[in-house]
């Protein structure tokens, strides 16, 4: 095998050395190794500038990030069998973790495969590619799938905003496989029925999971409140811990439709309420109507989206969380989150506190939140650490 | 009630009416209130360059934290009255969270409490006062205690380090009650017997339970060791988990005897060894005798102990870390902490990260983790969240 060589700048090979997988475009030789010679998506072996082949990626011209590496050492090709190979790695952790064929099966670069991950729901398998190589890898990866887990169905939701930056279009459609009977999903003793073609990212935030499963403990005959609920996922675990009362919100109409059909077929229709609309705008009635609960869930979709909109996301997360807290009985739980990759995990809670400061509460931190075990985080890559979170105790000052 | 002011300088209050609860010695007027005409652990309400009352604290002349903050307004007395009331909002939390009662029951700052920590055993309170004030405040919190919780006896573990910042003298003493019978704590499955008056802190640890509850899901069949063991806190639960076998290593043979009757007691003796020692020369011994593990637990002593060994700390860190992967079997489970308070959490999984990359390992973060819920972090208080670890798969490179 002899793929052609992307050659670094002196001294641009140590973050990779490192353990780092990532090439941006200003660390290429370009003298070397124009980068405009590859076509977006074509393999390369990446090399230093003294001729040592750090190992096997591919390129993208289009995209700040020139090159991502797949395999160290240059004895692999980016075909089949390593894909095979990846995935048995990863199905061996989830399997070892999770009593249920239900969790993310593969995390991009955390489980070695920059730019795809995979989401299992039993039988049906739904795949990501944020990147042009893998993009271009999509036969592979389909046929290694297979392979690996003979899935009735595979699908790639091709819709994520990253992929405007490697320059690809956004799709959503069936790999292989048939899709007539439902997609269900399972959490906790829970069954929820999923759009796994036109929902929200692959049909289910199992980054939270493990999180859902912290909350449980604090919500036994309690009034619980799920702001940005989506398909309600937090207020029916809390439902069926034990919560004596919940009220989902979220401004999808048609995620609240699955949410109360999901409440019903579980048997807790009887404790769980939705509300439509703009959270902030609930959040302002149900306080002036005075109303009250014991658990507030905060989380929404990711308020800081670019770098520039740092201040402002900040501001945005302060302003909800004070909101919530003004929701909340004397001594309450606030479940408070951010997904923003570019809002440090500091910030989340510099931005409670600062409001609980304000609203002159007292503020502890029971939990501190992150992605579960699924979405391993690796450890020379922060972008792969992007879920914050802090369950807190809010007293009065 | 009238109590001597503690005058700030102009801007000092801003990061007391933030949340944070210490004055340091260059942030009082010590013009308009001289620190030294404070005798050690004197009450005092703090008042900012404009004459406003922020709280009611106490002062130590002695130490670089001149005073803590003890209630907001001045209406407060330091009395049992407060104490009782502390007690019932922290016990309040605990029993919400703990079937069973064994927590601690107040920890500091967090609770509203500058230099108080309870740990409950049953009807056994062990309290550690690390301040000049709460020293003076003994008696105050002895009564609250026997109003709120009529143990059996409670003792003072007055002997942590950190006291001689404040000129304290070092004992360990009943305060009241009996200890003639054993006290015992149980976690999990498991019982064990504690010296509360001899142990280390307060004989035992419970930050790291919720740690050790995570532990248990990575060990079922598997081979673990448990490096800087103590009493087998990790060793144990992990063969009451299902562990095939456990290492236990320590330097304190007291700590290992208490280990292998724990052992005996709860059934598990045929699964766990202990091996008397230092870490790193044991690890050694180990490696030289090819022995693997599946599962490695390196929870040690805070290596940096001082802000300014810092630097040898980290190598330290890291050199403790490699010798645990270096004797993981090829897909294994490292569990690392740090209860080094001056050393943050990134430069722990840096240490480790780099000492994988040095063996040519990759290391996927499963779980981050933290102190447990009884050991709440105060948003405003960095000190308070000391606990840092992480959950690791190592793999092949």
């Amino acid at each position: 095998m002899t793929l052609p060589p992307l050659y670094l700048k002196r001294g641009e090979d140590a973050r990779l050395r490192a353990g780092h997988l990532w090439v941006f475009s200003n660390e290429v030789d370009t003298k070397r190794s124009p980068v405009t010679a590859f076509a977006p998506g074509d393999a390369c072996v990446i090399v230093d500038a003294g001729d040592r082949a750090l190992g096997v990626g591919y390129v993208n011209p289009a995209s700040l990030i020139a090159a991502r590496l797949v395999a160290r050492g240059s004895a692999h090709a980016l075909d089949r069998s390593l894909f095979v190979h990846r995935l048995n790695v990863a199905l061996a952790l989830r399997e070892r973790l999770y009593a249920e064929p239900f969790y993310r099966l593969l995390y991009g670069e955390s489980d070695g495969v920059p730019g795809l991950t995979l989401d299992r729901f039993d039988d049906v398998i739904v795949a990501q590619a944020t990147t042009a190589g893998i993009e271009r890898l999509k036969p592979e990866v389909e046929a290694a799938v297979q392979k690996v887990l003979k899935p009735r169905a595979m699908i790639w939701k091709n819709d994520a905003g990253i992929r405007v930056l490697e320059n690809l279009p956004m799709y959503a459609d069936i790999a292989f496989g048939d899709l007539t009977a439902p997609v269900t999903v399972r959490e906790g003793e829970l069954r929820f029925e999923l759009d796994v073609l036109g929902g929200q990212k692959t049909g289910w935030f199992y980054d939270q999971h493990a999180n859902r499963d912290r909350l449980v403990h604090y919500v036994a005959g309690r009034r619980v409140l799920d702001v940005f609920s989506y398909l309600g996922a937090w207020g029916l675990r809390a439902a069926a811990g034990g919560a004596r009362e919940v009220l989902c919100v979220d401004a999808s109409q048609a995620a609240l439709h699955r949410l109360d059909a999901a409440a019903a077929a579980n048997g807790l229709a009887a404790r769980v309420r939705s509300v439509h609309g703009d959270a902030f705008d609930v959040l302002k009635e149900l306080r002036a109507a005075r109303e009250r609960f014991d658990v507030v869930v905060v989380d929404p979709p990711a308020f800081v989206k670019r770098k520039k909109d740092i201040a402002q996301g900040r501001l945005a997360y302060r302003r909800i969380n004070m909101a919530a807290m003004q929701l909340l009985a004397p001594d309450g739980i606030l479940v408070s989150c951010s997904c923003s990759h570019h809002l440090a995990r500091g910030e989340l809670l510099g931005a409670i506190q600062a409001g609980a400061r304000e609203l002159e509460r007292q503020v502890q931190v029971l939990e501190v939140l992150q992605q579960g075990p699924d979405h391993p985080i690796h450890p020379a890559i922060p972008e792969t650490d992007y879920l914050k979170g802090y369950l807190c105790r809010v007293l009065p000052a």
